[in-house]
């Protein structure tokens, strides 16, 4: 099996959990469920359970817990772009060309169905708790729960998510240093969460932990300025969505900062310490390695 | 002490509680975080927290994770009260008083607000298994995290302000049982999370959890229906807002179901029903009891 053939089974795999995860649609909450089913099922790379599965089998130990985990992290990072696309945020109509929550299902029932699902994804990651034995299952479970929460939360994604809005606003003179806090929290923290999670259940120790954290920072931060990069660089045909757009709304982005050049260093520096870290660890995961150097040197 | 008194002494110890548990406003995060301070500190009955303490007190034992899950239940109660607040649910600008979450930071932040907060519920209530020792402590903590999760999910809270939406729909015809669903999760489902969390925590068996379980859901249901009684019996003075306004919005109620008398005499019942089962277990909490009482026979 070549690279896209693997992503595409272990992708299936992902979506074969998700939909085992996700509640049946019935009862007198049937709309609510409905709306959260709508969302997960759109689609999307399933990059954070890929990453968590791909983080575990580094460290070898089967890890029992790792599909409510893995359906939890998406559930959350589904939760937050329904409430991101609604019209008091980005206020956007589609998304991966179909119409977003909202617009199906009302902003009423958009905002229930992101709180149903955001508290469902810690109900899922709790049914982990079922294949503990040992007090050793029982306190990787607790760590992993630890930090989804910490990663998910005002010191991960949703704090990134404020800044982020506050970055939007004319009123607000964003520094480099602002601009990190949101690349690391809104979009590396819960990379950094799959990595994490998967090397924790997987019997991990503290250092390698540590290690998976840089190393998911990296690539969250890497992907967000090549993100900006091709925005300057790629043609609307191949990114499928208007280019130069930053430059024309005056956002602040690494490129507009530090130029096209630097930003490329950048990208490459990060980029190369991640995989390093992949590559440092006794066990080998190809798959995984090839992953990451795609995700960040992709062209849309 | 008179209950008064003991009630005012122990709501004091829960606001303590919660001050203690809330994160500091630092950080590009701040403003997110002082919006969830600010929700929070609104105030209120501090119900849920209150009756968690005296349902563990019931059974006796030191419940050491107990201040974790008491703040956690507030802050989820708090962050269904901002999005419930919202101009596409509710639409209320006042609280208790005060502007709501969405007039004092806008709704981009109220949204994440309620966001964070519910996150940050499961982020404390984690916190109670820093207390763990043995594996009988771990598996209490997950117990009441489950508990947690299944009554703020689709399956209680979320579930019933779904039906709740969808009940305020002129296409909708709402049945008896659905408004009963609608009670039994909009309003019974934190109660019963608080008492049955309680209990778990301070080593209640199966059944007595199971009791609480069916003494919450009464109390939460006579509380709404009681709701409904002062919404025609109840003057203008004595409630705070104008009366009769069910009738006027065509609004379909327990009470408009079933007339004055019978809903008396359903509040009776449910409310005899409930303290009989707090009578029922060997030690007895005089206090739980009379909180009980007042609760469901308020006059505002």
């Amino acid at each position: 099996m070549n690279f896209k053939e693997e992503l595409e089974k272990k992708t299936g795999e992902v979506e074969t959990i998700l939909a085992e995860y996700l509640p049946k649609q019935e009862g007198f909450q049937g709309k609510v469920l409905e709306a959260m089913g709508y969302a997960v099922s759109a689609g999307g790379k399933r990059l954070r359970p890929l990453l968590m599965r791909e983080s575990a089998d580094l460290f070898g130990e089967t890890a029992e817990g790792l599909p409510c985990f893995m359906a939890a992290l998406e559930f959350i990072h589904t939760y937050s772009l329904i409430h991101d696309d609604l019209p008091a945020l980005d206020n956007d109509d589609y998304r991966r060309g179909r119409k977003t929550t909202h617009v199906v299902y009302g902003e009423d029932i958009a905002v229930i169905a992101g709180d149903g699902l955001l508290n469902y994804a810690y109900e899922t990651a709790l049914r982990a708790f079922e294949k503990a034995v040992t007090i050793e299952d029982y306190q990787r479970t607790e760590r992993a729960l630890k930090i989804l929460g910490r990663k998910a939360g005002v010191y991960g994604m949703v704090g990134g998510q404020c800044a982020d809005l506050l970055a939007e606003k004319p009123e607000t003179e964003v520094t480099e240093e602002m601009l990190l806090y949101i690349h690391r929290n809104k979009t590396a923290a819960l990379i950094q969460a799959a990595m994490m999670i998967g090397a924790v259940l997987a019997g991990a120790d503290d250092k390698a932990v540590e290690l998976m954290e840089r190393c998911a920072e990296n690539i969250g931060i890497a992907f967000q300025i090549q993100d900006d990069i091709l925005d300057v660089t790629s043609s609307l045909e191949v990114l499928g969505k208007p280019t130069g757009s930053d430059e024309k709304n005056h956002k602040l982005t690494y490129v507009t900062m530090h130029g096209l050049e630097e930003s490329k260093r950048q990208v490459a520096a990060l980029s190369e310490e991640a995989v390093g870290i992949l590559k440092g660890f006794s066990h080998r995961n190809a798959f995984l390695e090839t992953l990451v150097e795609q995700l960040i040197y992709r062209e849309k």
